[in-house]
């Protein structure tokens, strides 16, 4: 039996794992793809690090093009991360008509249009299954599992620092910067969080999501993105007590105007399976025409989560070497030449509900002022949580829970409330999904 | 733009949802497969009877000769039921040369090997995907998404009967007969609901899960399968006050001796995801051992959520037509000449928790002889909830949850404890799964 060649770029916490899982369970791994598969070339920064994976029988080097030129690699696993040498060694490879597999989240989400178009030009693939939600093979339920739908939107928890953060507010009544320190601790932070706590991470896996789901361009620039840091846990605690979670989710929906695409924290009933996911974990949950709700949960990160994504993919490629390419899985589930060209809309344009915290001194006359404001623009109220004095005595909390209503009517209500004599602070707003089938 | 057309055997509930969808989403079916793809003739038992879908176009047809034997027709969805007619009809299709899809959970656990074989000679496909589970496409989960892994153990609700029954008996304190009975009303339960309440249909979909998770031939005759019915509300509420849910599950589990393929109610820590899932949704969670646990939550019947998965099945097949058979997934998930025999393991030798409903007229003097049978065979208690007389007030029940311990050793000591004087009622004996990494 013949064996594949892997080169493999970067040996960090992911290629570590994909090492381990490929040399672990390398006779399930032929069993099922019925070839041998084997990384016989490494790139690392350090050749002389130790490494937590077993090296024997792998050529270690520090000498990107040595991999990416070998004429005797058919597959370019890259794991490097970063933008620019990752892109310059994935073109390079492509170029010398070797697949990719790749986790790299931002270079897809940044560059994966050009990248592909490039792939499709030399006939090669890239599949990048483990660059979205680790190792919950996502990519594969909503571009191979799900075909005969129309996905009418997807909801997912895909940043799993952010889903610590809030699930550990919750359950210990912690302030934000309290939990991020200790997530820090723990190593479930980077130093510099703001990639995970502000949504970036999220949006960049949110446009691969989007891409497959709808048949659009790969367009990140157009994401509205929010992080979870302006949270207070008295938010937390006002939500639970209406019957809400809050939770950072990625949300793609399409609608007659065209598609939203948004990351921001968001209250949604506690009672529904994806508001119990907790933790690192993550979870996206896909409404499908036909099929109805469809939820997935697992690792989102972490060595062989994300190795075992990997995998898949390179067991998937090896199957398709010899496959004519007009017969492959389209690389964003679509065929290249029929995407859509459906609009992003404008956030002011976007349809949802509201929770507000608003600090009056006066209440009785404030919230019938309120109440008037929202009325006058169409916005019916859920719920009205009014709270007794706050701690520092001066001010009395109002909750208010909106049904749908555009972005743009909000802002002008929370302008002309914040405007009133008796409000002490800005209006904390936070948006809010049912997830309902009738969204 | 070629049309690949299909031959359609049976326009029920999940034929006339197929026909739906596949021409409802026909555009966006058409711009993921690079094909358009039509149903060109359907076999019903009566031409004359009126129909839930748009028949336009579509050439119905009672002979089923005309369908399997047709020349133009490349794929056939088998949507009949049953085992004799559909078997033959598959089996002469693909005799025929032609590809099949099917959603016969029993056809393919009982028949599938042979089935397969002739497959493998003839070249085509046979694809199951709405076999099992409905709309979530876990047959596609575990067979591409989790190839990088070696698969430890498969826990599913996999008969939404059941978890519906289950569901309302812990929502409001019903017995398993008035529920049962609700159900058939609202059509969630068949008149005659041996299949679904005895754990038929679970085992059908459990037998092939194992298959395509272990590398397994089929092997339903080899499943040990008990049903909800002797459930009381009782153990329901004390299952509950001890922080389980109890489930119908089907578990297939790897140990270093053989494979444990069973399908029973179970009690499950009812604060971990799978717990949660209530009502008719069903939920499969897959323990590998890269990835961890990853869950997958939908529903598990309906018109078009299994049509979902026939046309997901049918968008493959067609992608697949002109690939070489060497280089396409196995329809079993691992090559045909690298199976496993692993052995099936007998009930006695699984390894699992319990949960005993004992009632006794003494207590004080029964407990110690209960625990001492128990300590005896080394089998250690989790907790033990005794409560105050019983309806009757003739005797006290006394619920004890056990440490994992071999069947065999856990039958003796009920035998044992049976036997004691004090002891009235034959004893209530349920498993129990903790469900966690450590299994």
């Amino acid at each position: 039996m013949d064996s594949v060649k892997l080169g493999l770029l970067g040996v960090g916490t992911v290629g570590s794992g994909t090492i381990n899982v490929l040399q672990r369970n390398a006779c399930e791994i032929s069993r099922r793809a019925g070839r041998n598969i084997v990384i016989s070339k490494a790139l690392v920064r350090d050749i002389t690090k130790s490494r937590k994976c077993n090296l024997n029988g792998l050529q270690l080097t520090e000498d990107p093009y040595s991999v990416v030129d070998d004429p005797e690699i058919e597959v370019i696993v890259e794991l490097l991360g970063g933008i620019d040498l990752a892109r310059e060694l994935i073109l390079r490879a492509i170029d010398n008509g070797k697949h990719i597999v790749t986790a790299n989240k931002a270079l897809i989400a940044k560059h994966g249009n050009s990248i592909f178009e490039k792939a499709k030009d030399k006939g090669v693939i890239v599949a990048f299954e483990a660059a979205v939600a680790g190792g919950i093979p996502i990519i594969k339920t909503i571009r191979e599992g799900l075909t005969g739908n129309q996905i009418e939107w997807i909801v997912g928890i895909i940043n799993g620092t952010s889903n610590y953060i809030l699930s550990e507010m919750s359950d210990k009544c912690c302030e934000f910067t309290a939990v991020l320190a200790e997530a820090q601790q723990l190593g479930y932070a980077e130093a510099d969080p703001s990639f995970d706590v502000d949504g970036i991470d999220a949006a960049e896996k949110l446009t691969i999501l989007a891409s497959i789901a709808f048949g659009i361009p790969l367009q990140f620039e157009k994401i509205y993105t929010e992080g979870i840091s302006r949270i207070k846990s008295l938010d937390v605690e006002y939500a639970r007590q209406l019957g809400y979670s809050i939770k950072l989710l990625g949300i793609a929906r399409r609608t007659i105007e065209g598609i939203e695409l948004r990351v921001h924290p968001t209250l949604i009933p506690e009672n529904i399976l994806i508001a119990r996911v907790n933790g690192v974990m993550n979870s996206v949950l896909v409404k499908g025409d036909a099929v109805g709700q469809s939820l997935s949960c697992g690792a989102g990160a972490g060595s062989e989560p994300t190795a075992s994504s990997v995998t898949a993919d390179v067991i998937d490629v090896v199957r398709s070497l010899t496959v004519n390419p007009d017969n492959r899985v389209p690389v964003l589930a679509f065929q290249a030449d029929r995407f859509s060209d459906l609009p992003i809309l404008k956030m002011e344009n976007i349809e949802t509900a509201y929770y507000l915290r608003i600090h009056a001194i006066d209440t009785p006359g404030v919230l019938s002022d309120i109440t008037r404001i929202l009325s006058d623009r169409s916005i019916s109220i859920e719920a009205i949580l009014q709270k007794s004095l706050s701690e520092n005595n001066t001010d009395v909390p109002i909750i208010i829970l909106t049904h749908r209503t555009f972005e743009k009517n909000m802002n002008d209500a929370v302008a002309h409330i914040e405007e009133l004599k008796s409000i002490v602070k800005s209006i904390m707003l936070i948006r809010m999904e049912y997830l309902n089938d009738n969204w």
